[in-house]
């Protein structure tokens, strides 16, 4: 090797050294470090810059800084299937210990029987028995206590890992980015507010009281030594999808959110009452089409538009129409997990 | 004047210094100056400095702090009708004006005739058509813009001040205690969530999401110029008294309170829910018993149990069994209101 080309690799490591040198200090400074540089981290940078500068017209103040999220999808994965359905199938052994008789009697049997075909093709009826029989019937405490314990001891059949582990690293820094902004951050999502509850402080830093979800109607009433419980009953108060998302966040919040973060259609009325408010406002979309390191599913994919809980062509369209910005996985996240090297 | 008589006349009024600079002193130091000293003072004082001196078993961690209060009759004046009622009869002229027809119907005919006896005699079902009338049927901003504008308008009979004006002093000061040592504090009322919206901020120094009350269902519809809002419907979502108010804290909140106060049979399960949990817990109730200052009824007075909205004889009992605090207003509030001299 000459002179001149041992020059050229201490250049060359020179190089990398000053590149590596400079994307350290670029993390420093970066919120988003898991964001790639480009107009989607550009355009969250400068609504956040904007609402939080008191000499901005934009400005909002503090208190009218509510951010909401989709949970599914949009935090975390929901492929293949919901997260919570996981949890629901799961509890049929425990459910039916509790009561043998259901053992007999469908579809508590197809799913004993660990079938999976017979478990797949179960009906859209089958599967809210199943959802009643698992979620409710018992005091929320209780309820609590197994949710918790599932999350810790379940995991996911593609990464072999805990479910609260498959959350999106940029959301994380998304979420924590604005609340470090004094914006307060809320789940608003179409599973059920007890079972996100069980965990959202720990996954995601957010506390019991700012989950906005499908409600069931409580009873209260009192146990075996007369202590007051509250018992989960199937009933529905609130479902938390599409125009029940705006019906819940006024609930819960009393406020209409200045920043909405969705991946579906169950989100596009969220995004449309944050939009239709009077000074700044932000609506966002997760696009799956990365199937290399998540999954794949919406308009970019082909799939069919009808699919509950997918991106629609016709909410593409619409995002697009309306400058509601569409987050690309492949494009604009560097890394998904915070497991990925 | 002799010599002696002069030095006695500024013995006196050093005296009288040396009290009154006492009295300044310990109006600084104390956190609660409108309540008189007493075990209830204490038992107030104690239970906050033991829930949040980390070296005190009973403390508390500061996301468990919650504290409810009932609103009606706990908070501010509740007689000799709700605040909220009043409003509804208040609104029936704009009313009728948008939907001239329901002039000529009952009870909306009696409300307009200003009868006052007949309007005294309503019966319960004509006075949930007035509320429905009166409550539903426009989008939640518009309600919250009336609501608002009525509240700095209306004066109530007695004391001729806006409704905001008959709060509680030493509520005002407990609500900024417990707020300054970790608490959050919510309404839990029977009125309604949005009403009481309208002003907790301003009044309570309580923001919007921190109010749960009755809840009505909602409707997402477009405007004529297609933008998107919310109908307040006249379906009943949560009657948010007796058993209704652990379920809309638990539908808010997600958390048992450490501390609950109310004033009537409708907050007796809050407060037996309140103290049934394990760990530090305090449920207070402020008997009305000051006719002169403000109103006298409940269990003191010899009024009828029944009477909706009441401290009966038998929510007393249970008080005192329980070891629920029994607030006096005639001998541990010093001050009712903040106008008193």
């Amino acid at each position: 090797m000459d002179l001149h080309r041992r020059g050229f690799v201490a250049l060359m490591l020179t190089g990398v050294a000053a590149t590596s040198t400079a994307r350290v200090a670029e993390a420093a400074d970066d919120p988003l470090p898991s964001w790639r540089k480009g107009p989607v981290k550009q355009t969250i940078l400068a609504f956040v810059k904007a609402t939080t500068d008191p000499g901005d017209p934009r400005f909002v103040p503090p208190e009218e800084r509510i951010a909401t999220f989709d949970q599914d999808g949009t935090l975390w994965v929901e492929r293949p299937i919901y997260t919570q359905v996981v949890y629901c199938f799961d509890r049929v052994p425990a459910v039916v210990k509790a009561k043998p008789a259901l053992g007999d009697e469908e579809p508590f049997k197809t799913v004993l029987s660990g079938d999976r075909a017979a478990i797949a093709s179960l009906s859209k009826d089958d599967l809210l028995k199943i959802l009643a029989a698992t979620l409710t019937g018992m005091d929320v405490d209780a309820f609590r206590g197994e949710a918790v314990e599932w999350m810790s001891r379940a995991r996911d059949p593609r990464w072999k890992r805990p479910y609260g582990e498959l959350v999106y690293q940029p959301q994380i820094e998304l979420l924590g980015y604005l609340r470090a902004h004094g914006f307060k951050t809320y789940i608003v999502t179409g599973g059920g507010q007890d079972f996100v509850r069980a965990y959202s402080d720990r996954v995601y830093g957010i506390p019991v009281e700012q989950i906005v979800g499908t409600e069931g109607g409580l009873r209260y009433a009192y146990d075996s030594k007369g202590r007051p419980e509250l018992i989960k009953e199937p009933k529905l108060l609130l479902n938390d999808n599409n125009a029940g998302k705006p019906e819940g966040i006024h609930l819960v919040i009393g406020r209409r959110p200045r920043f909405a973060f969705g991946n579906s259609i169950g989100d596009r009325e969220m995004c449309e009452y944050t939009t239709s408010g009077s000074g700044a406002r932000l609506a966002m979309l997760v696009l799956h089409d990365d199937a290399g390191r998540e999954y794949a599913y919406g308009p970019a994919q082909g799939l069919p538009d009808s699919r509950v809980g997918t991106f629609t062509q016709a909410l593409y369209d619409e995002a697009k129409a309306k400058g509601w910005t569409v987050v690309s996985m492949k494009n604009d996240w560097k890394r998904i997990f915070a497991f990925d090297s």
